[in-house]
């Protein structure tokens, strides 16, 4: 029986590097850091289909986790220039989830993983519990690689 | 002349450790580090004269900076069992001074520094942008060493 | 046919905070802010069984990732006093799966994950590159429990 | 008497941009986070002259903070587009001051900032204690502005 195919999504892509501060005593990245990137990367994701920071603000938007999990393929050192490439892995009812590639400048892949998030909002206004809805037709098109 | 009395305040004792993802490569840690620490001991501070982080959400409060400094005296290493101690240097209007010294377990002093901070709600409710508010002789009293 | 038996470990105990900076706009934790705690929980586990930083660092040890993954069950908000619970899952030749959970002070698991570490060492001293070494039997014992 | 004239220094920009776990609950950038940025700021005008992080490295280099200070002008949001703008305010005899100015995509100042640093290596090599070395001329002409 066929695998239901993947979604086949547009590729979003996060410049990022590596800092002094992101380092731990061994010089290499403290692993967090690529969680960050993550986080990152997924907002700026969001920001390249129409859904700036200040239009999930307005709209009382947000993603909460469900889970995230990264392999580290190589390690990173200060200095080193890289950049998240993410795109859709799965949309669900409420919830999606987005594939990261973290590369850097030579071309090396440093790490892979994936976030799984809902998408949520704050039904009540500002402060409100937020709840998942259900991910429309629209949003989805906007990830679609043609 | 004589100079104005500063606050006499009580103190406050924040402890924390240094974690190895708080170093940097030269093995020391990492100086944003003792700000975070500086932050999170003015939160407990403010909890320890009633204002914990479930009131001061409750009452729409915030504190934010103005300035914050530091100095390092000595370096601190992964595992370093520290504590922060904190007291109101001064009391302004709407607008106060926490001094903090980050002294290791074995009496050193790694650090010192001060945060000035707005004592600030959000007026309109939850999203609103904030104001400060006059400090009470209410608050102050709570902070009074006697 | 039954499936080999898990590694039977000790549990190791990290008590943490949710601090205001650990917290995101949504008003709840920044999920790689689990990370930081998993891995200062795998660090305190290891200096529970005689492994503290000094000692780690004078045997040029570290303990590189090789994937990390987290799910994310119930926010925490600022305040939340939690700890975590780190056991042994596995025992590879050189690498190791530390198992962790996330256990706020009512008793509700916040998060569960895990860490894929390599056991290495600096082999030719302080700034030399890191080689995986075999896990001896001697340091499995220090985690088993009777 | 006239005041000496501080060092007429060259202007390093740093870009960044806040992200969303650069921001508390408050829904502004969470303090630390410029401590973060000067920091990586400050290594980033050292690699404009020509001590990037690989050299810094090889030569056994590092710049431990004697002190560090911020004023913080203009709360920043999530997405905001920035640069930190750094000079060096002075030279002392094995230590060094940075300015720095965070400025955002508008115009609008954010911050001011300023770190005390020593010009430091680790003398006997890899691991060895940190010392603070004479700046040389050759080194302060990088940073003089012309």
């Amino acid at each position: 029986m066929a695998e239901k195919p993947e979604f086949h999504s547009i590729v979003g892509v996060f410049p990022c590097q590596v800092q002094w501060g992101d380092c731990d005593p061994a010089g290499i990245i403290f692993y967090p850091t690529y969680f960050r990137w993550m986080d990152a990367a997924t907002w700026a994701f969001m920001e390249s289909v129409g859904y700036a920071p200040k239009r999930m603000r307005s709209e009382q938007r947000s993603m909460p986790l469900v889970a995230a999990d990264c392999q580290f393929l190589f390690p990173a050192e200060q200095g080193d220039r890289c950049e998240v490439r993410s795109r859709i892995a799965r949309f669900g009812g409420k919830s999606f989830v987005v594939a990261h590639e973290v590369v850097r400048g030579d071309g090396s892949t440093l790490a892979k993983g994936s976030e799984t998030r809902v998408w949520a909002r704050h039904a009540g206004g500002p402060g409100s519990p937020i709840k998942g809805e259900t991910i429309s037709d629209e949003l989805k098109t906007l990830f679609r690689a043609r």
